[in-house]
């Protein structure tokens, strides 16, 4: 693999400071909007503008079945993930319904579900074959099917923006993906598995001493590579791979992406491993109870908007962030000056951090 | 003053397991929805029904001046107070964007702004007098214009409900009001002065310590009442009465309350001094970054919706709450159930907490 391959655009730089003018400027002490100015920073140095816009949302629920499930890695029957997929499609579950009171689109893709959709339009068939293998044996893809997957996930976003979408979630529904997730965590993160597993969907303090020894030992059964791709293919999940490679895309095409929770966060420590610059375009939409996602986003220096003790994954962290990036846009884009508001101008004061204690 | 002319309803507590047990049924691990959960719960219980609803939102953003500006406790000039006004009555300043953004009706109280507005459609006259005294010096307000601006609050939020709207956002715009919400905060909560002051819009250090100084003398020179509504008349601002009023006055009809930041929230503090009960009632927004305000939420034992590190006002931390109300309540009156998403019911696994560390 060349790293060539693997460009993203950079960030320019040079307009922070035109943009940062241009929020002290609004008619409110500086500052004052906290994490909405650096949310709207974030947007506006992605698009490269000073009024950033957010255009047709797309919320990308990607959906895949795990082998690896035969271990006892999860609290939940396996035909979840089909069922799911099915209500998501019937605008059921949690992102069925929070993509539509957010007002985002939401498409549900096929990556690996072991099950035969009838068509529908807002599925996406993107089903490189019927789940991952059972990585304790062997390895969970090969190489082709993980850069399939990964690729198939490049080609969808590359659509979506093609017809207009510059804000893009990512979600996920696959029973047993905790275990690829806190695999390839423990990788790339390098931290030791039991700092990377938790109670996923349910489970109880064996379950979760169970799915760690189940990572341990595939760890030293397949070994780690030094290249992600392959350690991608040995531990990971469809979904993750296909979440990877959409991510990816969405950075080269300069697209806001919101990360939700542990798998997706998965899939974006893949795609910033091929390139860094992949974070820049990141929005951590919020910190989940699971404790390895806390240390995730840690690795990834990344500070999640919401902390809502969300442990549901699907995108749902991500439709609840949106509406805040909305906002944040508009602070820049819309929010009077002092001069438009004909407001007294005060943005010569500064505020002192923690003045008095 | 009469305990009985402050009964506030209480919240029906038998509703509380039919409700977990409507959420512990949708398509879903039970609780995975973390705060969203607890937000729904808490609407459904103010509404007592198993189908909660929002209808007809409004932000109130109470304006009012401060004579004890004149002691330097304020970084930006008192003109700010009617011009923002102004600006939020065109639909600017951060809660002008915000209201419009989110879909919440904006509505400026004029509860005594040292101006003579012009008549507008979204401004309510409320001016006791055009501002309140310096109260280093005097009290701020007499007793009866205390209970004037208290009793405007309660009018005007119960004409909004008349009208159809159950919940309602408070906000502030007052150059100097963080003083007085100190000088309350010091009384009710307790705690030290140096405790409640901060730098609000900008002060510096010396400029905090001044701020304590003042009202430190204050409260030496006209003591401390066992009266809320007393110390409020010395040492509070007429925009913190009418929205004290306006709040009580929300939680009488049962209407969520959307307390805001530093401003509004010391009218809560005087709102429950009044009946705890109207603690039931209130969703606070966000925690601000001003210090006093973590202490304030922590003495009423709140769980704030975000942490923004705001320290705007206006009502725009509720305006950012609103949506996570809206996608709350779509949980418990709209989400499909196991059954209706024809999903395997999984409510029998219980999430253990930190089941590894």
């Amino acid at each position: 693999m060349q790293q060539n391959e693997f460009e993203v655009p950079e960030i320019n730089e040079g307009l922070r400071e035109a943009i940062q003018h241009k929020l002290d400027n609004k008619a409110k002490p500086v500052g004052s909007l906290g994490r909405l100015e650096s949310l709207a920073m974030q947007v506006a140095l992605i698009q490269n503008t000073l009024t950033p816009e957010l255009h047709k949302p797309v919320m990308l629920t990607v959906a895949s079945d795990h082998l690896i499930c035969a271990e006892g890695v999860s609290a939940c029957p396996v035909e979840i993930t089909w069922q799911q997929v099915l209500n998501f499609l019937q605008g059921g579950g949690g992102i069925g319904l929070l993509s539509r009171v957010y007002g985002m689109d939401l498409h549900v893709v096929d990556a690996g579900v072991n099950f035969d959709f009838d068509p529908h339009p807002k599925l996406i068939d993107a089903k490189v074959r019927k789940g991952t293998r059972n990585f304790l044996f062997e390895p969970a893809m090969t190489m082709e099917e993980c850069m399939a997957a990964f690729n198939n996930g490049r080609h969808i976003v590359a659509k979506f923006n093609y017809e207009g979408t510059n804000i893009i979630g990512f979600g996920e529904m696959g029973i047993g993906n905790t275990t690829p997730a806190s695999a390839l965590m423990s990788i790339i993160c390098g931290l030791p598995v039991k700092d990377c597993v938790g109670p996923g969907a349910g489970l109880d303090k064996d379950g979760v001493s169970n799915k760690g020894r189940v990572i341990e030992q595939a760890l030293a059964k397949h070994g780690v590579s030094d290249n992600v791709m392959e350690n991608l293919a040995r531990f990971g999940g469809l979904e993750i791979a296909t979440i990877a490679g959409g991510m990816f895309e969405a950075a080269v095409r300069r697209m806001v992406i919101l990360v939700d929770g542990f798998i997706t966060t998965a899939g974006m420590l893949v795609a910033q491993e091929l390139n860094k610059r992949v974070l820049d375009y990141a929005v951590f939409a919020h910190v989940s109870d699971e404790q390895g996602h806390h240390k995730m986003l840690e690795y990834m220096n990344a500070d999640p908007v919401l902390a809502f003790g969300l442990r549901l994954g699907e995108g749902t962290g991500g439709a609840l962030a949106y509406p805040m990036m909305q906002g944040a846009v508009a602070v820049l884009s819309e929010m009077t000056s002092f001069e438009e508001g004909q407001v007294t101008n005060t943005s010569h004061i500064r505020f002192e951090e923690e003045a008095e204690k």
